[in-house]
């Protein structure tokens, strides 16, 4: 029987019971459960609203729960509803009227909303924690090949050469922006609600920083109405899931492109690729198609959260019970992905002589040529237009800018001296972009070094 | 070992084993795989691909292992992947040589598509099954108050009297166009991809058309490449769930407004209303609010999809794993929500007396006034404005029309004559609306029939 | 001043009327506005509710209306709310009270959905078109293509080769779902709510048939409260129009992937690409970049829709208002993208020689290989393992399984006899695939056929 | 005659040249564009790149640009593509050589991101200035009504009552959270791109540093690929206006509901209501339930980004030139939304009568009767039954709580004693919530305080 059945004539059937019960989704919060009730044990005995003897006996029940739960042997019982009731009436059965008194000055309204918190912040914390290890392997592939050259692309076309490192290095900052969003979604959560009671606050003395500070949050929410209806850090949190997929998605296209005999640029470890049912030869990228595939559901968990807000009255509603199941399997997600990334890139075999040769493709050099122009005076835009008629030149005689000889060069355009020819090299091309942030070799030293110091700043507020 | 690891000199760790497989979602489709491997084993017999003999341990064999997962004896390994290998290896390990001969011009890609198609069809005809029932309890409620006058609402506001009926038949018609929906869903589903293989068909000589018919297809789709990766068929029953969920999410936000005690319009029974943990005493309309908030997961799933579809070349990638999860998610959540709702119709308690003295306030005949003008000879315009203006004088006043004196009116305007006071009943703004379609006692009564029509005619099709 | 303003004491300032109107966005529709008060205020005469004289300048004053808003010199004032107005209004200073008759019987509520019904029919009949023009140009493609032979894919490696023509069909017939789907959503808008008033049907004695019959509608709406609530048609055209974009995005990244230096299949035409601002050698593909990027503003319109109407209660609600911006957006972005893409189908060069010398790479006979030792009588799975060993000799020796020798065929397996040699052929291969909805030469000739008809028959629809 | 068309021998037609354009959506961004434009040329001159006299008359030039666009008399050509190339253009034409060298070292794809990030930030402050003057609204209303009393919800049931100031600063509360959301999404932007070119840096030797200083940005992107690609700040943008859409649509939800008749809790000013086209008597909330109906889009637009951005290889697409309209619509919409609602809030009447008595209804003392019991040695638990049974006894005689005698509640619980009828005052139950962030009349005096300050703080920072 419910707890809360006092006032109910009717009987609630096999069906509802277990459709409007949220303990399959909430139990793996049954720590954060325990943790938030003995923390309200001891603050309801510290203020003097219930007796030493009684919260000595709670916490002692909730530590025997704890252990039960721990080792499997606790029976979870549908009709219980949610987590909460659930060990709320095994500690009644357990020690009697002492465990009655827990609930004092407090609603499941902000006992839920505490225990999502805290379980939130924890699956936060693993998922900055694997964003460094990725960043971690993306470091070190970049360092592995410290001079190596391949084709930069725009519009997936040949653009500009540029250092694999490079290249590697850009993700890597993409997750530190996914760093500070988990960062963000953390701080959000760190919040407690607890004391909040249903919507009002409660008529006892409560110590809402005493509970507060024992949970391990940063401050108190300023508002009970705002605090059990409140679930931003939910969105907050789903958001940063979603953003870093897609970034993973990114990731991963590449790898499947580079995967392909047309790229051969890389050879994924048999670890990460599996085999055909059907074709005996085939060694496919799954992981980093199931990851790009995998992007769609965070999308959607998020959205499902923002449809679900949508136009909710205060202060709490039930709709609000469909917080959690979205948010753990984004994180989830996430977290398995991050892993899995990590994995491949440390695992990659990376065809060095292939990139280098690709990047030879495609007249990566034209803006060079270009701009040597321009430091002959003559306006960019009239250079610009010069060497699209070499370019054009060379594709009708089906070769590369570096195959036409000087005679070429100077009928496009009398500036041309010897003296481009040596610009043509990939090389040549890849030094000269020596901004700061630019592809050249120095330039790529020193964003490594940013890189590292970034990594471990982030790494150090683990 | 898995079954495609010929080529793999590495190995596949836990982890990875864990992440890439789908078998914890894909057993549930265990009948599917197996009533599709025995079309296909019996087709291949007959096409003389195989003996008859080892045709016959097949088909032996995959019954045994079908009563074992009915019985909860298979013992599921993650190792196997998907719920095809796993059925496969443990064929093979029974009956040896003929079980690998299964296989044979069949790929995984064509198998869970196959799959997939077939389980997609039994969850929609629950589907649509399940929307017969709430449109019957829609109906039935209809019947059961056949001349309450209840208050017309735009924009929340009193606007014009309606029939409960009519109001209750609302829902009837959009959960028929949500049936429609269903339908186009399921023939959508409704073509067999069995014999194109992994992507481009196969060297045996299948019986395409044999496997269609065994297993109730209703037609054979006409490209391999576009079978092995289409999943339109997912979308579309997403889609339906998704605007389904939304229909429900409007009635639901209706529930829980006449649920409230500023309306008071409904009292839901004990069945479907839970209490507070701390408040003792609250009766709260839960499953309206829960439906309401499920409607954000069924969203999320069909963005998922999209997302997951969006940008990815020919044919078959690991991406399109991720088509069944959300889609089990969207039509439970809904199957659960149309059941949930049936009930919560049926079993709920509407307060006649509230619903009819509520639609005496708001100047709910003010429409029919400015219509009687009209019939005088004003334009409409002209009556807006008159009647406007009694509105304000009313309300200055703190009454209602029907408080008016004749004197009233006639200041107003002069065209009003004694019988504009028989217009300001509620029964004779209702009599009015007579038109097909409009809230006229006849007009609904005959919509009723066409109601009941439209779904005996639906249901005929389960 | 508006026209509903009788009521009102203060003021609307600049700002909330800019804000609340929808008259920069439904201008569009005003010759369906129009249409549906010709059609109603001839009804309004043939039913005796207003005299033939009031209807006949009624007519006479909306057509030039029409005639001034074609011509461009029909003054648009945002205070008018909407083009409801802005037409009443004029209207109504044209030719004095008969205009101001024309409201009768009628409020914005049906007005409104009238009109963006017919809308929405006009548009899809447009998109129906273009996607007609697209399957055309499929069509044609692989038409002109006949015997050429490319790599299929799957998880974007080598798999087995397949006719190109097959390739463009497997995209015919994703366009024919879309062609069906936006049938559906037709026939969804094609339902006439004209005549159900603001919610409740009107006291006037209208004949909704004849206004429908007039107006070219299938049906007319049953119930008067849904009439005016509904948006289903929206969502349905909505949806279908993200579908199709999502299968424009799959064919446009393989248009991108296509025309990379490192596939080298394609060129596209000039007239779909673009040079960069930097780059004087680049020619990208930004057409099929931008239409891939614009699916998710389409599916982001979709989704606008489904949130905007999640828990809105009846009937109607301003919220409805946001329906046609989303509606218009997504469909004028489907139609110009199917246009756009028909022009790159029809436009670009297929390098003929690079498909088929890539078809060679990737070990594609290796299915046939292990279906040759199947026929042999090896159970598949075990064949299956020898051919995978085959591919790996390969990768070790650096070559395909058409430069192995008898040889090592018959050293990894007794069974190969010499007769293994002919079926590495890539044409061998291909014709093998011989079943239904395969790709071997005569089933795809088999394929062309059903796939004119099937567009003769949708073109008939048009 | 396009810029970039010296490689292109076809002709691109009208409709690819106004599809692929994005000036009509760019061109708003004309003066950040100038500003980026009057950056680099200084900077190129202060490098020796260009001569002063260069830098001299393309500054004059862009200037001269500026005022014909300020003053309206720019012609704008769709053939331009963009904003970029079409005061790049005029620029030439109107200064020749000069001009033609403004484009050294720049690509437009970081000049694009520079444009979108300094007008992002530009739109990002208005959205924090708005917010400010919304929650100033909201603390005015709170500080109007200081201990006004009304029904405090859950589950849109009475649960306790709360004080009205209470309610209104838990929505001040949200919209501090939206404002640090803003505020991280303006520091996202914060970053320059510029100098980044295509892709790769450039062989110039540009100074990154002073052009992001004279542009005021905080500091100068790491990585030039990731500079052309990253759309993070666009989406932290969309995603920080898609949740306060989200809050605003839930205070939106209880303005249409305070509105109603059955509420009667406010009444709107009329600037902010409108009427009916047919119903005289109407005077409806439209502008809550537009920006309610709103929140659709934006919660669209963040998804379509979303969409867009999945699964792109580095660097530069196309795909991304549809970064800007979701952008621009959802700043726009949310700034709209959040003036109409300060204007809303700052105007609505509080029936402050009708909240009171309203208070009074639906047993909200229960959980105080409850909590004395507790007080007197019951465990919560059972008192939660005892009450649970007085509140039902209620039920059926039609009353209150505060209607029982005190024979009931003794007879209900021995423990009872004259004192629990004072604890049935509204003012009692509320008075009794004193802890933290409850309803309490102390604590709420302190919440005030609170949130000045942090109004305060937040204003100091636009």
């Amino acid at each position: 029987m419910a707890l809360w059945s006092g006032r109910f004539e009717g009987d609630v059937d096999a069906f509802t019971q277990s459709f409007g019960a949220s303990l399959g989704v909430d139990k793996v919060m049954y720590k954060q459960d325990i943790a938030g009730s003995l923390a309200h044990a001891r603050m309801l005995a510290a203020c003097g609203i219930i007796s030493d003897a009684d919260a000595g006996q709670i916490v002692a029940g909730l530590k025997r729960i704890e252990e039960q739960i721990d080792a499997g042997s606790f029976v979870f019982d549908v009709a219980d509803e949610d987590i909460h009731m659930a060990i709320e009436k095994a500690l009644i059965e357990d020690i009697g009227d002492a465990g009655a008194r827990l609930h004092t000055g407090r609603s499941r309204n902000d006992q839920a909303a505490t225990d999502t918190r805290l379980y939130a912040k924890a699956l936060n914390a693993l998922l900055m924690e694997r964003n460094c290890a990725l960043r971690h392997a993306l470091l070190d592939v970049a360092i592995a090949h410290p001079g190596l050259i391949m084709p930069g692309y725009t519009h997936l076309q040949h653009a500009q050469p540029v250092l694999f490192a490079h290249h590697m290095l850009a993700y890597f900052w993409m997750f530190c922006r996914d760093f500070a969003r988990l960062k963000y979604a953390y701080n959000a959560a760190d919040v407690s609600p607890l004391g909040c009671a249903a919507l009002a606050g409660t008529s006892y003395p409560l110590d809402r920083n005493m509970t507060a500070e024992e949970l391990g949050f940063a401050s108190v929410s300023p508002n009970s109405l705002d605090a059990v209806s409140d679930r931003d850090y939910i969105l907050d949190l789903e958001y940063a899931c979603a953003v870093s997929m897609v970034h993973l998605s990114r990731l991963c296209e590449e790898l499947v492109l580079w995967s392909s005999t047309e790229f051969g640029f890389i050879t994924l470890s048999d670890s990460f690729s599996t085999g055909s049912s059907i074709m005996p030869q085939k060694k496919n990228p799954d992981f980093a198609e199931l990851i790009r595939g995998k992007t769609g559901r965070v999308v959607g968990d998020l959205v499902a959260m923002l449809v679900t807000l949508k136009a909710l009255p205060l202060a709490y509603n039930k709709d609000l019970q469909e917080d959690k199941e979205g948010c753990f399997d984004a994180t989830e997600t996430l977290a398995s992905s991050l892993h899995c990334m990590a994995g491949m890139i440390a695992g990659m075999q990376v065809h060095a002589e292939v990139l280098y040769s690709q990047a030879k493709k495609g007249f990566s050099a034209a803006t060079d040529v270009a701009d040597y122009l321009v430091r002959k005076g003559l306006p960019f835009r009239q250079a610009h237009e010069i060497v699209g008629g070499l370019v054009l030149l060379c594709e009708k005689q089906g070769c590369g800018l570096e195959d036409l000889g000087l005679a070429d060069f100077q009928q496009a355009c009398g500036l041309f001296e010897a003296d481009i020819m040596g610009l043509l090299e990939l090389e040549a091309v890849v030094a000269a972009r020596a901004t700061f942030g630019g592809t050249g070799y120095e330039a790529v030293a020193m964003q490594l070094e940013g890189a590292k110091q970034r990594l471990a700043k982030d790494s150090a507020q683990l």
